[in-house]
């Protein structure tokens, strides 16, 4: 007799969309989650695949179904100039807060995300990840500190080959009971899964 | 005042299992369909994609998500030993029947669908193409010589030349009134879209 529900792993870079339409949902979940920022570039040279491949497929998912696929819950996004960019600051940030305060990192995570997705704010830019670890609790100048430690570097390091042993390669991505859903059209299925 | 509906552009390979899961929902659409075989293999050239990319999405797709995307609407996928081939036959049977009878073209996708996706059959099988031509009243010598002819080799190198317009780079791939719907679990938007 199993008398929890499995927690489900979730996997995104703080730079995808889809990431974002998938955080924006992660509520309506009834199962507890576990949040896993990881850098898409990493898994992506791992696994030796090309991001958006080709222009059709870019102008596809950056222009009509990203957003489109965000309207339909709501939200409008907003993606910045130089689209896509690596999101090492609120990746690090994150695994910064999460080894002091886990319930804060991921608040910080959904405040962070609204920034770079609805705002169009840079996933580069470091006082927005400041800025929302100041308003989950922490001191701006241990934040800033914290991110340069290579206790932080060494932690996303070992996230980014953590999210390899269980075949990630896309963002969002969700492990549950060892089952992979590749997706944000997946969210509807993850609470039956398992 | 916009007095009929417009019509939904459906374009898949005959080797795409998502295309297969597409197909089998298209009753379900309010609009009239026209259904278009391409060859993945000639759109992917041209755009510079490469199919599956690389092991990981290669087992997920294969052996996870497209088995477990059909069986939520109740098909049993039996994809063949050597998957992906090419769907060169069904195309151009597709393209000889439907300059002699349309409707009979879509049905006969269809029943060949199912017999490469349900059956595992080899979608590189003349034989499947031609019992597939006479169950909807063609001759088989007929069809045979017909998918061998300038003529329609001719079409069928048109219609991928044609896809591109519209900018299809997947299968299935959908447009309506303009705007481009990749993959299968688009279709509960496409009655809403254009």
């Amino acid at each position: 007799m199993r008398l929890r529900l499995m927690a489900i792993d979730f996997y995104f870079d703080f730079a995808s969309p889809y990431g974002f339409i998938a955080a924006m949902q992660m509520q309506a979940l009834t199962r507890p989650v576990r949040w896993h920022p990881f850098l898409l570039g990493a898994i992506y040279k791992a696994v030796g695949q090309s991001p958006l491949e080709h222009a059709l497929k870019r102008d596809y998912v950056i222009n009509v179904d990203a957003p489109r696929t965000a309207r339909r819950i709501g939200l409008e996004l907003k993606m910045p100039q130089g689209f896509p960019e690596h999101s090492l600051p609120p990746a690090r940030a994150f695994y910064w807060i999460d080894q002091r305060d886990p319930t804060a990192a991921v608040a910080f995570a959904g405040d962070v995300y609204r920034k770079y997705r609805l705002q169009g704010r840079s996933t580069t830019d470091i006082e927005v990840v400041a800025d929302c670890a100041v308003a989950v609790g922490f001191a701006r100048e241990a934040v800033l500190a914290g991110v340069q430690s290579r206790e932080t570097k060494e932690r996303l390091a070992a996230e980014n080959e953590a999210a390899l042993r269980p075949r990630v390669f896309g963002s969002p991505f969700f492990i549950v009971d060892g089952e992979p859903f590749w997706g944000s059209d997946q969210i509807p299925f993850l609470n039956a899964a398992g």
